[in-house]
C-alpha cells in the first residue's frame, strides 16, 4: 500500500487566493495518487471554487477556518490573536499530526513566527532557515537562509549547511552537494565578522562538501549546490535575483519593439526564448520549506498561480518519503551528543 | 582659462594593461581638451603602446613606475612595500597635489588601503566609501558603499548618505536624489540591527532626501538615486547585478539558437537588442569613486576595456569642477561643527 503524503494547504493565502490555491490543490492529486490535500480556510470560499472542478473526492477534503491574517499585520500578534485563521489552524493539525505538511502564499512573517511557535523546532536545531530552490545556468542552488533569521550566528550558519546538504541531496537528488559560504572575495581571510568565524568552522564539519567562499556574482553560474548566508544577505540575493531578471526580460522585450526589423525578428525567437528562460523563473522550483520543524512548512511566493502550488504540493510527497526530517534530526542530534 | 583637471591613469591595473589603458587616455584627452593624463607605469611599455598614437602631447605624460601590485597580493603589505608601484607613486601625486585624481583598474585592496592611508581622508569623513553607478530600468543609482567597509557602523551609513547626495546631484545632475537604505522588507521596523539603528538617523539628518527602506527587488527598478548599505550586502549587489545579467542574456542567446525559426529571428533584433542591453551594463558607467578622500580615487573594473577608462577620466573632470570635495567637507565639518 502506497504511503499517503496529507499537506494542509492555506486556500486564503497570497494575492490568488483561493482561485489559484484550490486549482493547484486539484491538479496536484490529479497528477499524484499518493497525496491527501486539506484546503484550509472559508469553508463558502472554498466550495465554489471546487464547483465544477473534478477530482478524487478521497483526495481533497475542506477544513474550515474562519480567520485570514494579511500580509501587513504584525505575525506574533497575528498568531496568537487568530486561532482561527487559515495559517493557525493548518499549522496545529501539522503539530496535532493530522497532517505531514503546511503549504501557504500567505504572511512571510505569520509563517516564521507560526513554524516555530506552533509547529516547533526539531530538538537541537537553533534556527529554522527559509530555504527557496533559485535558478542557475545549469540547474538550481538551495539558498538557506534567505529570510528567516537575521543577525545570524556563525552556529546557525553551519547547521543551515547540514539541513542544506540534506535537502539537496535526498529532494534534489544531488551527490554530495557542494557547500558554498557567501563572501566578498575568494581568499579565506576576506568576508565579514560573521564569515570569518563561520568559515573555519564550516571546514571542519563533517559530512558536508565545503567547497569555501562564493561570490555574488558566480551564484547565478551555480558554483554551489547549497548556498549558506545570513538571512539578510540571503533575501537581497533572492530579491535582487527577481528584479535584475524583470528588469532585464523587460529591456529585451523593449529592445526588440524598437524597429519593424526587430518586431518581425521578436515574432520568430518568441517561443524559443520562452522555452529558454523558463528554466530562470523561480516560481517552476517550487515554494521555500522552513528547514527543522517538527513537520514540514512551505512558504510559496505571494503571487503563487496554481501551477507553483501544484510544484509545491508534490514537493512535500518528495520530502515525506524522503524521510528529510528524520535525517535531519539524526545529523543534528549526533552533533549534539557528541559535543557534550 | 580653462582649469585643467590632471589624473594620474595606473596603467599597469587591471586584465588589459597596459595596451586599453593608454588607448583609454589617448581617447580622453582627444575628446576632452581640459584634462592632463599621466600614465603613471613602467615606461618602456607605456611608451611602446603610444607609438603610432596621436594625441596632443601637452596632455599625455609618462611617470615611470618600476613596480606593479598584483591582485592576489595582501594590500596592506604591497602598499607598505612598493613604493616604486604604479599605483603608490600615482596616489602620492595626488596627495603631493601634482594629480587632482587618480584612476586604476587594479587591486580594489591595494587602492581601498592606499586611499585611506596615502591619500588621506577628509577631516571628520569616518570611512570613505566605494561608490559605483549601477544601472537600473530609467538610469542610473548610486551603490554606497560595494565593497570599502564590511561591519560598517550606523554612523557611517550617514555620512554615505550624504556623500552619495552631493554625488548624484553634482555629478549626475539628479535634483534632490531620492535617499533609500537596503532592507528586506518596506516596512520600518524591519530589518537587522545595523538598519535599525541607521534608519532613524537617515529620518533626522537634514539636507538628504530621505524615502525609507528599499527592497532589493525594487534596486533595479530605479526605486532610489542613492542606495545606502553595507560593504558586504552591497558587494552582494554589485556582483550579483553582474552575475544575474550575464546568465540571462547567455540564456536568452542560447534560447534564440534553439530553432532555425529562431536563428533567422536573431538576426533581425540583435542589432536593436544590442543597444538596449548597453543601458544595463556597469561599464558604460564609468568607474567607482571612493568618496571622502583628500583628492579624487576612482576604481573601475578589472576588466575594463578602453572606452571605460575614457569615461572615468572625464568624470574626473566633472568632479573636480564641480568642487565635489569641498562640497563633502562642508557638509561633514558643519555637522562636526554643530554636533560640539
Amino acid at each position: 500500500m502506497t504511503e499517503i503524503t496529507r499537506v494542509a494547504l492555506d486556500a486564503m493565502g497570497g494575492d490568488n487566493a483561493p482561485g489559484e490555491m484550490v486549482k493547484g490543490a486539484v491538479d496536484a492529486v490529479a497528477r499524484e495518487k499518493s497525496i491527501k490535500v486539506f484546503l484550509v480556510g472559508k469553508e463558502e470560499a472554498i466550495r465554489r471554487e471546487l464547483e465544477g472542478c473534478t477530482y478524487n473526492s478521497e483526495q481533497i477534503e475542506i477544513v474550515n477556518a474562519t480567520e485570514v491574517i494579511e500580509t501587513a499585520e504584525p505575525p506574533v500578534n497575528a498568531i496568537r490573536r487568530k486561532k482561527d485563521s487559515s495559517i493557525v489552524v493548518g499549522m496545529k493539525m501539522v503539530k496535532a499530526g493530522e497532517a505531514d505538511a503546511f503549504v501557504s502564499a500567505g504572511s512571510s512573517g505569520a509563517i516564521l513566527v507560526g513554524g516555530q511557535t506552533l509547529v516547533g523546532r526539531i530538538k537541537g536545531v537553533e534556527r529554522p532557515p527559509l530555504a527557496p530552490l533559485i535558478p542557475t545556468k545549469t540547474g538550481v542552488s538551495l539558498l538557506v537562509d534567505c529570510g528567516a533569521n537575521v543577525d545570524a550566528r556563525a552556529s546557525h550558519l553551519v547547521q543551515f549547511a547540514k539541513m542544506g546538504s540534506i535537502y539537496m541531496e535526498n529532494i534534489m537528488g544531488v551527490k554530495n552537494p557542494r557547500v558554498g559560504i557567501v563572501n566578498i572575495g575568494a581568499e579565506e581571510e576576506k568576508g565579514n565578522a560573521l564569515v570569518k568565524e563561520t568559515f573555519p568552522l564550516l571546514k571542519e564539519t563533517e559530512g558536508i562538501n565545503f567547497i569555501g567562499s562564493v561570490e555574488a556574482r558566480d551564484i547565478p553560474h551555480g558554483a554551489a549546490d547549497v548556498i549558506v548566508c545570513e538571512a539578510f544577505a540571503g533575501n537581497i540575493i533572492l530579491k535582487l535575483y527577481e528584479g535584475v531578471g524583470d528588469v532585464l526580460i523587460k529591456k529585451v522585450k523593449a529592445g526588440m519593439m524598437t524597429s519593424l526589423r526587430s518586431k518581425i525578428g521578436a515574432l520568430l525567437v518568441k517561443p524559443a526564448l520562452k522555452e529558454t528562460l523558463k528554466a530562470f523563473d523561480a516560481s517552476e522550483h517550487g515554494g521555500a520549506p522552513l528547514l527543522g520543524l517538527n513537520g514540514l512548512v512551505v512558504k510559496t511566493h505571494g503571487s503563487s498561480r496554481s501551477k507553483e502550488v501544484t510544484n509545491t504540493l508534490i514537493q512535500c510527497v518528495t520530502f515525506k518519503q524522503q524521510r528529510i526530517n528524520e535525517k535531519i534530526k539524526n545529523c543534528i542530534q549526533t552533533d549534539a551528543a557528541s559535543a557534550e
